[in-house]
């Protein structure tokens, strides 16, 4: 059984693969391949590389393991068409974003970046207006399990938490739940907006002008979720009259955001690279949900983790 | 019934205040007027612009409300042989201070200084060696109030929590417990080493050098205890030779911290002016314990709410 993977671990980490699974012959090469696609019976990418092309003319391949939880850039037709199971790593990612998340919100209400200036300037200087997250109130657009995971740091801080999500169910740790279309009642009274909106049709621009109207001047945007929830033209005008006090971005339009955005130099955004997912535990947590998925193949079993409905895109 | 405070709270605070107590004068002026003190039955400080001399001439003088949870500057002698109450306002430190120690901890692991500087030079940098809170060791040197506060947060970011105390009792939220002798065998665990340690004897230079000699060089302290928790030269010398990665100091031997101090310039260090307990919800959080207080007062209740035991000095 051939298993080529165009994701290259460290050392350590392939040779942990390999130690469990001696039965099956392991390529590590960076990038793809084509000779090594197509001799493999099973595929590791993080599910920006492949072709419908390339699908079609693996006859090997049975199995694509994508080490990502976005799959914007997989040709599902061509898989679906060739019957070949895809899995991703959805859920791996909860932990590293809603740390990365509170993270933010602390470096604003304790003022951080001001704290770092004045240190630079050796000025001992304690009249900073910081606040706290206790009793702030959070809404969190698309609310499942990395908004979950937000929710339920943010009511250890004792906030007040508020999720939007399709169908109004309720969520753990959400104190109230709004549909995308009575989320606006509450808008008002939210500290923090936090994004984890996937792109689909229907969030696509999901926030307009008209939702910073009714924000708090006070209010901070998080969008750790898709570049498109609002038209950077919208969000830069929004910015500039203050209609909300900071937005904290880790997703773009574009992506690697251009030198030339505004973005950059907009006092009241702070700008991440596409960022809040990853950590030094990354792989070693896409590795675990691999290997349990290939015990589960070699034994033809049943127990697949994470297997993409191919209809749906997730 | 006259009383003094050399605090000036915001107007809004003020006016709340004398609202629901009609019946009192109040004098708010910044800063100790003698006349204004010598005139109080009660007085409202931070702590620190009493002398032995004020409080013997201060006649009608029978309560002090310190606005502080830190003591060191009050004269208690004088006010036990005056017979004088006093009571601080120890309990409100620990939401903002527990909320600033876990954001330096995020700070940390989440590279927040190289990704400000990354977004300064408008670098799209995606490999940076992020880490979690998740699955960390964070040791409480001192674990009270404050510490456990700490403690309880740290929890729900999945870390695990050792607290050191006096008596080696258990405490809400520490999975285990050292005391002051032991605690050494414990001390090569922690990822994080927060010290919020008040200062007595006993912890002045707690740490010393054989204690840096057996951390985590990936290890992290941060003190937002007492400046005197371990010698400037000790803690330099171990940021220097890299016996740990990174101090988070809040605290100093002499504050301000002076210009010339290296501690502004080390790569290695973050210096913070003593602010880990103030937010804006400091003065109110301080004047809802006195209002209560003042109530009983008034009705020469019993249900004082942090008496200060003289003898103790906390």
């Amino acid at each position: 059984m051939k298993i080529y993977s165009s994701i290259l671990p460290a050392e350590a980490l392939q040779e942990d693969v390999k130690k469990e699974f001696p039965q099956v012959s392991f390529e590590f090469h960076k990038g793809i391949n084509e000779e090594l696609f197509l001799n493999a019976e099973i595929f590791l990418t993080y599910g920006e590389d492949l072709t419908e092309e390339l699908i079609y003319k693996a006859d090997k391949l049975k199995w694509i393991m994508v080490m990502s939880a976005g799959l914007d850039r997989m040709p599902f037709e061509a898989c679906k068409k060739r019957g070949i199971l895809v899995t991703n790593v959805r859920g791996i990612h909860k932990i590293p974003m809603a740390e990365f998340t509170i993270g933010m919100m602390l470096q604003h209400v304790k003022q951080m970046r001001s704290l770092w200036t004045n240190e630079q300037a050796k000025a001992w200087e304690r009249k900073l207006p910081m606040g706290e997250l206790y009793g702030k109130t959070l809404l969190i657009l698309g609310i499942g399990a990395i908004g979950g995971e937000v929710a339920r740091l943010a009511k250890a801080f004792n906030m007040k938490t508020i999720g939007v999500n399709r169908s109004g169910r309720e969520a753990e740790w959400a104190d109230e739940i709004y549909t995308m279309d009575n989320y606006r009642e509450v808008m008002p009274e939210a500290d923090f907006i936090v994004s984890v909106m996937p792109s689909t049709n229907e969030t696509k621009h999901f926030l307009d002008a008209s939702d910073f109207e009714i924000m708090k001047d006070t209010a901070v945007l998080i969008n750790i979720g898709r570049g498109d929830l609002v038209k950077d033209e919208v969000l830069i005008v929004a910015l500039q009259e203050k209609k909300i006090a900071h937005a904290y971005l880790d997703v773009f339009y574009e992506e690697p955001l251009k030198e030339s955005h505004p973005f950059w130099m907009m006092e009241n955004v702070t700008v991440t690279p596409h960022i809040s997912s990853l950590t030094k535990n990354y792989l070693p947590r896409s590795l675990e949900i691999f290997k349990h998925n290939l015990h589960t193949y070699i034994k033809k079993g049943s127990g697949y983790l994470n297997v993409i409905d191919m209809d749906r895109g997730y």
